[in-house]
């Protein structure tokens, strides 16, 4: 997950000097808020700070982050007329912004901890595209889907080819592993997944740089598990709705599997996240291949303290093993 | 689900006239709410029109509902000296209205129709009633389960004891079968709610009046649904997220399920339909034990006759079973 955030008194104080888009777009403050929490949290890899959306702004749709609101495009693909103008996107001139960042936290970055890359999976990117912003039912897609299956894989073929070259571009710029987030994924049936998803998720993996570790992960995704893992990736992200154990047991013992603390569970003292990520931990006991994460982002009303003893409870815990 | 809703024309009439509580209150009014999409659909049972959030209001937190904004709590449940002062609701003389309209509408109806009541599930109304109102994270009730666990039990207690007594009544008033709605536990890890809700589920099923049918349902809940199972219920109602066969497996073939075709397909035109619900009947058929239904509310934005065309289609493959 992303490691920055508004739970961050630093990273609070860098958005007080830039707006979200304009911190994305600007390399050095860009590596900075990267570098903030791997100092403050002793986490053991960085995470580059980036947005999902930012692949999305040279499609010409009217990307904008209102202040507080969330993303909002101003002109959301609804059908077959909106999808006939959308070309391959030029990643180079359009995020060479983030290769630069990638760059620039991997030079400072000391030897041993990594730097994550990450992009969204272009069903989740898909969906602000279509519904114009943020969605609870996600009817606008599903619509897409079901009404105008070609303007959906015209639609997927661009963000399949735009999403993996940017995902190239940063694995080329220094990064050591990529995420994919699938974050909103969990929306659909399985029946869906399969139809509309899968074969573009296959098609996204298969054009990625060989090497380094590709992390697939989605939240509300119990039930489509075990077609994450046939879509790919060398690790699937669990979230905190499916016990470690059984979502392992989902995907295959043969793939590495990463979280699946409840964030929320940060909101409690110190002792309680223990009992909860040795619980976490435990599930994980005896196999190799388990990487321990949040199930998804930390909430802004998360006392940084609270993170910190989390970080050095995973290192104690882990280091009696 | 409910069957009335805003999609329905004749509703969106009773509207103009009602406010939302004002119409739950209006025994004549809401059984004629709950009668008309069984004449208009043509569909096998009726639902209660009534709303979850209705055995709140006696506990004095200030349940409101704005003009399109959906409930608000106005002095939520936060912690020991909020659940201090909940004491026993006083059923009869609370929701005695919800009663009369069970009576009006069990008059009114042929004879081979029958009507099912229901009631939130004590986690998803403890829900509003802790979050002050819809939310996404539901983090102050996961911050007052694990920090005041006492203060919890106590807030589950009085709902559970709430929550029987309503249902018995609607039962005792001609319900011939009951539906629990869990519609948010799917938030829930599997520890949290073998902690948390489980128990208070349990003895919330063992309080029920004996005889008429119990459905247990709940959205996101593909990882829950053995513990569901063990919690109670003769019918378990899944949403659309898994798949009906291996959510089936995962209840066990000894209890009845219900469910689960996404209500978003309702928005693509007939043909399509057709073939999703088709998918739906064929991963239950050979067993006997599945009630068709949608795996969750019916959207605003359908076209009433895609949901009347659903409810022939239906009829009309398993006729030919």
């Amino acid at each position: 997950m992303r490691q920055a955030g508004r739970y961050l008194p630093e990273y609070r104080a860098m958005r007080a000097r830039y707006g979200f888009l304009e911190l994305c777009k600007h390399p050095e403050a860009a590596a900075e808020v990267t570098l903030q929490p791997v100092e403050r949290l002793g986490v053991d890899a960085a995470i580059l700070f980036a947005d999902i959306l930012l692949i999305v702004e040279p499609l010409g749709v009217g990307l904008e982050f209102g202040a507080g609101e969330g993303p909002v495009i101003e002109r959301p693909v609804r059908g077959e007329a909106d999808v006939a103008w959308l070309g391959p996107v030029d990643v180079e001139s359009a995020v060479g912004f983030v290769f630069d960042t990638v760059r620039r936290v991997r030079k400072a970055l000391p030897v041993h901890l990594p730097v994550i890359g990450f992009a969204g999976a272009p069903f989740t990117v898909a969906s602000y595209v279509v519904e114009g912003g943020a969605s609870r039912d996600y009817l606008h897609v599903k619509r897409l889907m079901y009404e105008a299956p070609a303007a959906w894989q015209r639609l997927m073929d661009v963000l399949v080819d735009a999403t993996a070259r940017y995902l190239n571009g940063q694995i080329a710029a220094g990064a050591q592993a990529v995420q994919l987030f699938d974050s909103w994924v969990g929306v659909l049936s399985p029946v869906d997944y399969r139809a509309f998803v899968l074969p573009h998720m296959k098609a996204l993996f298969a054009k990625l740089t060989p090497g380094p570790p590709a992390i697939h992960f989605g939240t509300g995704t119990a039930a489509l598990l075990p077609l994450m893992r046939e879509a790919g990736g060398d690790v699937i992200g669990l979230d905190w709705r499916v016990d470690l154990g059984a979502g392992w047991d989902a995907v295959g013992h043969d793939v590495a599997v990463q979280g699946n603390l409840d964030p929320a569970v940060l909101l409690a003292a110190p002792p309680y996240i223990r009992k909860r990520t040795q619980a976490v931990l435990d599930a994980a006991a005896g196999r190799t291949g388990h990487i321990f994460n949040l199930g998804h982002g930390i909430h802004k009303e998360t006392p940084v303290e609270h993170v910190k003893a989390l970080v050095d409870i995973v290192h104690e815990l882990s280091d009696r093993r």
